[in-house]
């Protein structure tokens, strides 16, 4: 059902801060930066790996505001890693299996992630506290 | 210098319940089971994916008591994500090249990590509260 590690999600309070630090400490560069307004994040895609199945990200969040979910996060519990991003072939055919095994869907429909992807994510509470993310890129996987 | 993400680091506290969980949801089999007594950890590796640069993995870390490292994760933050872990080809110069950058090397040189790898730890204080882990596998990569 998993086709690869599509992403980490890592929650940062000054993104243009940390998108110089991946690119000087590690060479990370930016495939891609979006604004989603619905989700209070402006965020950034660093390519760490490109792969049969679909390139794999470091992905930086920085919340539009402390009142947003990830704003609440740092506030919480200081930056740092905030989720993970599975790639799948078949995000809609991935939901039905997982929301039959007793997972709690946040979204049991897909919707628009970065850079084209239909997404969707689980509940972390079902997953051991990992807040989990499925992602289709565009044309599958 | 990141050839991929090698793993995701997942704190839990029962191993084996876990690995049925990730095998029932995601369809993850498992790939190898260690314990690390100077790291205070049972773990397992369960297989995402495998790619030209290398596998990609979900490493559930179990703590093997309270008074370890992931031991005192659990008890303060929960269960959940712990570490990322990149792949890289030549862990000594990706350490040379990292800690020229000022940030701090908790393994100055590689240890031994799970499957044979060579793995070192950089202090996540430096990278933006990310606990991360460099992964050199068995013949490079």
């Amino acid at each position: 059902m998993l086709t690869r590690i599509d992403h980490v999600g890592i929650a940062c309070r000054d993104l243009e801060e940390k998108i110089a630090f991946y690119a000087e400490t590690f060479g990370l560069s930016v495939a891609s930066r979006e604004t989603h307004a619905e989700q209070g994040v402006r965020e950034a895609m660093l390519v760490v790996a490109d792969a049969p199945a679909g390139a794999s990200y470091v992905q930086l969040l920085e919340p539009l505001s402390p009142d947003t979910p990830v704003g609440r996060f740092i506030e919480r519990r200081g930056e740092g890693i905030h989720h993970v991003g599975y790639g799948v072939a078949d995000i809609t055919s991935a939901l039905a299996s997982i929301g039959a095994t007793g997972v709690r869907l946040l979204d049991s429909r897909p919707r628009h992630g970065s850079m084209g992807a239909a997404i969707a994510f689980l509940h972390p509470a079902d997953i051991g506290g990992v807040l989990t993310e499925l992602v289709q890129a565009p044309g599958g996987q």
